[in-house]
């Protein structure tokens, strides 16, 4: 008799997206004339399309594999050496951050990363989460039965949550409990909140008086405009010792069809096995990269590493003004129609109050009702994300400016 | 004190392949001359260029992604329904297969796909795999935890090997111990046998009475010649019961480099909770499809639908119909030479036996330095490899012949 992973039926609802298109869709079919003014501000998916160098990059790539004397089959599994070099040298090395080219893996995607990483560490870690949180740190170690059962709110005994919330400027410091894995995104998904050096200090501290590990998701790196944010967990003295760190072209060269991204495992990280033997992780990673995984498209790897190059770079630039512009417009917006709002200075996510007496699912259904407009509502990232709502600013400049209208004239 | 998954510290040597390149490597250093003639027979990869058809799609499907009208961000991240209707239309319904497109599960490889089911299944699970196997079965096993250690010979204790010899013509019948999860490869990768419609129903009716799971890898389908030998599990009364089945486009439409395959879950699958509830699997691998994955590139999810159109169909058969002639060159100098051989009729890979006395890794190395060719060891697919070596037919078609000349001109 074959058995199944019961872990997986501890699992709570769906996923909060797949909710959001549930609502979306029904609303749409009640109202089509409001459906054609709908604006999606919901999941953070990017809306310009591929910058040109990458376009000119996958078309030669294409022709490549169009002709029996340039045509690649498998490429190495964790990226070929053009892409791992182009990375390791221009997000790190050239910034002073000490990353070897093998010490970058390129994947189809940081989503995956975020979850495969649980595979190479064991079930006896403390995992700690930020509160709100993006879900799929949560699901995973769901999942790979890390947890206890979820209670009526959705939160998993086992589980150590760190709440962060206005008082706290959405980064948690360090819980009494001792913690070992410890999963970081900054800029934060979904608050926007982003993380000084000091704070981050504080953490790389901690996790090497106790060797924990950092898993660091710094998938919005490229939206940090303030001077003195770190934009890699590397930045802060021992970082290579204690965190594993996840990239993605994803949000700045607009990859979200087209999949790649990048984890960097240093070689000076180590975990423990149950009697207290120190190993590295990155020949553990390696293993399962060159076992589970057989490499992105050669095609998608031309194409991300064509965002290295000038041209690449300056498109991105263009990209990522593009949106932290929309940012601007819809975080004054918000303002003016009288919400109390957080982010969208170094992410391209606002993190709006509900009025108060007001939750967040209510606030979804409310402006999607009454501005045709898609939010994502707080609470779906958890607990301390009940009464707040994220509007991404992926979007054209025309749907940012009209959104921002909208959220003006919003009676409550 | 973050603690790391100490299956994998249970892992033998490298995984095959790495090995090979080493030595081959260390070949051609210390002889530059004979390096230039060196043909690879090893690694079973393409080496055909992507059918015009793909490379139309692929170039269109970029144009798409240069345009804000028609650019893609984050599609499904089971696969574009495009795709999944015409891998269920083509592969399954047109041969009277039911399988609904929504069991359709588009990926970035069979080899991921492989690992990653293990996620749904849980560890109490008694796993046969076939002997010889394709080697990510039994890592991927032992990462998860479901095996215990290595012998000196590399075999698991806790996995159930299935002898594949040539007194069973390489197709193992139904063993005396229980199993509950089985791995079948048909065509076979490495031996190149295939199984009948009747052994197939053995182990379907086993499957069922017993509650048991096949994982059916039917990566080298489009490699059968002949008639009666089943494509699919699917055409056996009761698979959609009992089996999940794996495709790949890498080695019919030469997607090695450019990833794209799928997995096929039917509904009425299911697996058991530890106290003997039944619950189907098939929402289990959409919840973990979701939540750790994100979909195939856009631009490689046109390239493999263009696949199934008229042009598409007709390119891959030429394809097929290259690769098994080089096949029929290689067995047929195999023969010349005095050799055994098996496979080779209804898959790309011959399965030659080395001549008495000598083992697998020493005829690698005798045809490397005599031959200048590389070949694969039998003894890297398991204990019942020992005394073969794999011939891969990917090549052109000088290079087919060449090796066959090479080989009857061998001395052992």
């Amino acid at each position: 008799m074959a058995y199944l992973n019961e872990n997986y039926l501890k699992l709570k609802a769906g996923y909060l997206f797949p909710e959001i298109g549930r609502r979306v869709k029904a609303f749409c079919e009640q109202n089509p004339a409001a459906a054609k003014r709908l604006i999606r501000c919901g999941i953070g998916d990017v809306t310009e399309p591929l910058p040109p160098a990458v376009i000119t990059a996958m078309h030669k790539a294409v022709d490549e594999m169009a002709r029996l004397e340039t045509f690649r089959g498998y490429g190495p599994e964790q990226g070929y050496e053009f892409l791992r070099h182009a990375i390791a040298q221009n997000d790190y090395r050239d910034r002073g951050l000490e990353i070897a080219d093998d010490e970058i893996f390129v994947s189809d995607g940081s989503k995956c990363d975020c979850g495969n990483i649980l595979d190479i560490l064991g079930p006896r870690n403390k995992i700690a989460v930020m509160d709100p949180v993006y879900p799929v740190y949560v699901d995973t170690n769901v999942m790979a039965g890390h947890t206890g059962p979820a209670d009526d709110a959705g939160v998993y005994s086992g589980l150590v949550y760190l709440p962060c919330t206005a008082a706290n400027a959405f980064v948690p410091g360090i819980p009494e409990e001792r913690v070992d894995v410890i999963y970081f995104c900054y800029p934060n998904n979904p608050t926007g909140a982003v993380a000084t050096r000091a704070q981050l200090a504080d953490w790389v501290n901690y996790a090497l008086r106790n060797k924990a590990i950092i898993l660091y998701d710094a998938a919005y790196e490229a939206y940090i405009a303030e001077p003195g944010i770190p934009h890699s967990i590397y930045e802060i003295p021992g970082g290579r010792e204690c965190a594993i760190e996840f990239r993605s072209f994803s949000k700045n060269g607009g990859f979200t069809g087209t999949r790649c991204a990048f984890t960097v495992v240093p070689k000076s990280l180590a975990a423990s096995t149950a009697d207290g033997k120190s190993s590295s992780l990155h020949p553990l990673w390696l293993r399962r990269s060159t076992t589970k995984f057989n490499g992105v498209s050669y095609v998608v790897q031309r194409a991300a590493e064509a965002l290295y190059s000038p041209e690449g770079k300056a498109q991105i630039s263009g990209l990522i003004t593009h949106y932290m512009a929309n940012a601007k417009t819809l975080r004054e917006g918000a303002r003016a129609a009288g919400l109390t709002v957080f982010g969208g200075v170094n992410a391209p996510y606002l993190w709006a109050q509900t009025p108060k007496g007001v939750t967040s699912w209510q606030a979804f259904d409310h402006i999607l009702n009454e501005a045709n407009v898609v939010i994502t509502p707080g609470s779906g990232f958890g607990r301390n994300g009940e009464g707040f709502f994220r509007i991404s600013a992926f979007n054209s400049r025309a749907n940012a400016g009209e959104v921002a209208r909208r959220l003006r004239a919003l009676k409550w």
